[in-house]
């Protein structure tokens, strides 16, 4: 956590930090602990200011490599997160210099047992079945960070591969240190990867091409090139610079109108998804109470008169 | 309209507008008055050219501010359009320095009022019923553009904010001047966008982590980041060099079979909703029909011997 | 051949090609004849090393421009290839200088026919059967290579027009040398593009607004536009380089497990037409049975031993 | 109108009506006028009890037969009718002895002239475009009973035909009298039809095979035959005893709450045409603002008294 | 054959029939062969009467059960029938006195050897891989009666069991024999039905717990508790009957407008599978063409003269 | 307990049972407890045969209306179920005299505040965003009946309203004794139904027009026009007597493969909610995993030898 603070206080110094809230939020993230409803083995998760939380995967001597209580802990943190009213916007990192490594193969062995042969006396089928249970209880870690209403940024440092690339993909925002890279791992490892990448970058990329050529070959490829794809927004010198962006923007985020901020997460996830007509009429019903916002006059109010709205819980 | 005369004369003389036609365009456009059948308070709508109409956003003192009227007027506008057959591409464009800053929030309160608590003795539900009714009338003033099947290139100069945003995401191609700039507003105002930026954008642009990072923060981009985000194909260094690109892009699309032209862009915006499979059975039972026209026989006869088609109406 | 055996030596001397089996390949590619179950009169089918093929438009006289033998040859040879164990990847290249001059006019003249008022006493219903049919089976000519398992490569040189371009959409992994230029001709021939090119851009490329200009307008466009469209995801100095470059990336998905590989093409291409939520369903169910291969334990044992894995036929 | 009166009275005498707010109903529905908003040729449109309209078609010389007006008539009555707080439920009807002949076809010889050959010297794709704009015109026509979101009631006597069955097609609740027949008649006229019986019917009837036959033949049918296909719910000995019965369940609608009501036949039609997850989503997002009426408290309440309800108008 | 003439001249003599052309048809049903191109093992096809072919599952050694060379001879079948102009209405039946006991578990073995455990030494992914290749395969078996475009009815005599059931599930009119009866058998042969009968019926019904249920259980059922079920519209009460009754339905659909129909069919598989309003969309797109057809003035002509329309073929 | 085992007695010296197994199953469901993973306090879970469970909606004194426990246990109680490999099928009843009066509106005040007036000082968008994830989770109660992949049994005696409407349109099969009745309540309370009845039934029914007229009115109807609607599909003369067909239906149930069985439900479910095409494609994914099962063999040598199959846990 000290690093982090180091971080802060000299993005604060040089400027670039112009949130007034940074400094008591500087004490929040140095201290010891973390939130005490999030008690994780493999996620620290902690409050760094007012409405921002952070989720570091946290297993640094694997290179936050995945294990079994990871998916587990993911759904029960970003389920929690989800009707957290002190949250509205969450950091996603990992512990270390490593983003992560991705699946943990060893301790994962259970779901690997069923692709050697002669490991069970199991009918095929009913392998199969576990199979799908498992991958769908796998997928779900990943996906709730979708389902939370609530935008989460991804910062990325180091390696990002396998498992923890499917992860970013599930988030809103990426950002990453220029020496990052990234690896769409699965072609090497037997198996088409099956919890995020190929399910949403066709949606989220610029180049289907490269896209394709990426996850066929499960080459490295470095931060510029996925920037150039459309996976990453923005490059940061080091880490260091990052976690100072990345808190800038999680600072706007959470400073506006969460009715706003959550009505436009969904919305953008129910537009990839459906027609421009079908998008129309959704919104158009969520809006119709979500107009009714006293954060509306609230925020209007606030826009002219250059001050700074207070919105309640949501 | 002398300003706009200028610049095509300007363009034109340095040789950037090869189209032959515009010598006489140039007449027609500093004519005084716009079309006969398009009288409209917020919209100023001329014909350039032969079979080019522009569309002018035309509340240059209100920085084209969308009012009620303007509202109610795109949609009877667009709806013209679309069965005039002396239109086959349309120029949309905002009168003087600024494109538009979106919704007047002064002429729509009607809109916001059911946002401000105890402005109202009327049941949530029903207020909730009328918003949703206001909301779809306002999402149609920009879906007209898109269900015109005529192709519609949007100019853009100054600020371009919130609903001006939206009304340009509905549109086929977009570009702007350098100087130009954007910003997705509407959670600043504490609302999720629910006229067209939301719907429009996540199938249109290249970087998803960008687009939500603008719809989040509300920030201010400016035209080369537009331009990276792909939402914006072209830039020029200033409006008059704009409005001449604009005028030779439209004066090529209109020189071409305006039956290709239709079945291309309603075949594009079908395939962006649908399936490969879906979007490959419906153009095969739309061209069943369009295959038949003699423009076909024309242009391919134009396109052998170098010459110049002249097609029917359609 | 000849000039692809310089190309791949030449290549594999300046150390580019890493792969070993290239020395091999050289001989094989070399030799005179392609394999004998694709006996092709407007493609040329060979294999230049295992588990790779390549299939070559083979009409250089006619700049391979499309004719009716090649709309029939080209579904043959993709729904062969697509159960065919010896391939594992294919390259899709064209004859000569012009990677193809789309339709040949000539030969398609019966499509065409419809077109010329008063050249058949057909009911305008019944002719609109036939080209509806008609259509749909040129579809299917460029749809084969979707619905073909196998990743396939395109590699682009000089002119790619009209077909050529539908043609390409439709592969997954897109190269070009960098003068190769492009154009979306259709609508200069007086009709809507309706075997590909209106179907997959839209889901593929990065600037709807752009795509939109260069499917109205039919310009020309080069190689370096095409990669900010994202149609290309590669450019390389000349042909010999790009099929030096092409080989190589085809030897690496050649190398990897074809069970992996063809898992993800086929859920690459379901997650573009369906919902994150659905496409998680599916691959769930996909890989219930695709986890239990063999190639898992054989391709993680190689990526920890560093050493190559030999996958069965699939 | 004597007649409905007749009827009325009649059933109300036999204690078949308990709706005591029938007795005043009588009076307005004998008053000589219709409402003043509702100034129709083809239509007639009258309220016969508060909250109660009943739209007849109006020509019943002609059997009702639908011509250019009605088309536009219909438009106009139910777009207004959408938004008429003093509207809660529609009874759609015929005047006369005919439900409806369906369309007229020497009134909408322009429709037709397209299929004479020699009739126009236009372009087959132009022609193709003008049917296609006249044919979504026509559909409209009765898209638009569904868009309106208050329940609507067809009542039919003797024959439904063609247009006739697609208008009924579109309404929530069908009745008819024993002696009542239908016709799917397109086939006979030479074409598929295009106004609703084809879109509607597979999903809202019993036995596929049975709608097919009567799809393709063109047969007429009996109301039992009507029934057992699932288009009909209830029979009537005649038509007295049917605009009783329909006066009836629109007496018990109109008693309501109108919040409910229009909610639960938004939701029907979005259920139909969605999966069931998506619908459950749906209806969250609805009731998200419509669970908040006070209609809640008061319907409870009077549910509980045994008392009824007042309901504000929406 | 023999058996069928009587039928038809029983039933003619009983003036069932009152379709004049089947005295000729008559004639044309006894003559010795079938039609020229349709040379089948598996399947007799014969024209009973002009524009009528009949298709006759012929194993009836075997009990009509589906052997490899049918699941190949019915695609090819319905493909040749799907484009020839001489067909315009199709008969399924199955020659004997049971209709078709599914599929022939000894000659498909090939299909069954995967489930049994050490029957190959094939990975478990690989045997997927060609199983799922191999359901497609018979799938399309049955899926080409519903892609053909012309009205299929099927009559049913007898047992109807598992692969029967699935085949006339894809059918569009289901006739039977009051003693036919039927069986959802595949759960009692261990697997879930895979070629048609729960793709289809699902949408083709009336009472979905009955229809569950069946499926659960796989108990026979009897005609009438099909017709209960909506899966069956018509009983007669012994072949000969039926065949008459189909024959009599066959000739009113060949006597009607091509055009008409094969756009019936279409539009009703397409509105079964989308939203009402892209159906609607759908067929005014289709329209477009078709309702340029001269049959529209015949066929209007001819209902208004009670004569009799001859069309051109299609 | 003891009335449901005079029940099977009953049934079963009437040898209306004819599974053997019966006998023991009878002692089972006498004993005293439940199963042990089980312990409910709004339901009773038991196993009254080998691989049969009840769920008995248990809170007999309060006319099972569902409470909050009820809310939060069916999620619990289904999920566990779900992956339970000693179920194979679910009976779902409810204890008393009647199935389910419906949501418990004292006990689920909470839901009910937001619509009244004055309760809150909460804004209305907040109280929207509570509201509809309360909704999602009442919805969730009961789509975990169709997500649990084992064939769920309704039998419904004496009154199922509201809730209890909703609950059984989830099951697969349906019901009823013949003094049962039913009623779609919510249009009564004031609201839309959100919780299954509006979402599912219109997928699941036989006729759209009495549907909606039940759910617009809320008026009670009978056992016999519940299986005109194609709600119910069998009616018993008592509670008896439909206890015990439900137990032999479920015994047939049980006595199936579970890979055959659940691959029926899934699938049902799948092909209801997508195209028949993009069902084809699912099952064939689907059965190439479970094609491989040795219940295959089992099942067919179980079949042809008359004999009964054993088949491992699922």
């Amino acid at each position: 956590m000290n690093r982090l603070a180091k971080v802060i206080l000299s993005a604060s110094r040089k400027g670039n930090l112009t949130n007034i809230g940074l400094a008591s939020t500087l004490a929040r993230s140095m201290s010891s602990g973390g939130l005490s409803k999030y008690n994780f083995e493999s996620l620290a998760v902690t409050s760094p200011q007012e409405f921002i939380y952070k989720v570091e995967v946290n297993r640094p001597e694997k290179r936050n490599a995945m294990n079994k209580t990871f998916w587990r802990e993911m759904v029960e943190c970003f389920n929690t997160i989800a009707t957290d009213e002190d949250c509205r916007v969450v950091l996603l990192t990992g512990a270390g210099k490593t983003f992560s490594a991705g699946i943990d193969l060893q301790d994962n062995a259970e779901l690997m047992q069923g692709a050697i042969p002669g490991s069970t006396d199991l009918d095929v089928s009913r392998i199969a079945y576990k199979l799908r249970s498992k991958i769908k209880e796998y997928q779900e870690s990943f996906f709730v960070i979708e389902k939370c209403p609530k935008p989460v940024i991804a910062a990325v440092q180091g390696a990002c591969l396998g498992g923890g690339l499917c992860m970013i993909s599930g988030c809103d925002i990426r950002l990453c240190t220029e020496d990052a890279w990234f690896q769409i791992k699965e072609t090497e490892l037997g198996l088409a990867a099956d919890v995020g990448v190929l399910q949403w970058l066709p949606k989220k990329t610029s180049n289907d091409s490269l896209l394709r050529e990426l996850c066929f070959t499960a080459r490295k490829f470095d931060s510029s090139e996925a920037k150039e794809l459309g996976l990453i927004s923005r490059l940061y010198p080091d880490q260091e610079a990052m976690m100072g962006g990345a808190m800038e923007l999680a600072a706007t985020i959470a400073s506006k109108s969460p009715v706003a901020m959550q009505g436009t997460k969904v919305n953008l996830n129910y537009s990839r998804d459906h027609t421009v007509a079908e998008s129309f009429e959704y919104i158009a019903t969520w809006n119709a109470a979500h107009l009714q916002t006293e954060d509306l006059a609230k925020a209007v109010m606030a826009s002219m008169t250059k001050s700074k709205a207070e919105f309640s819980k949501l």
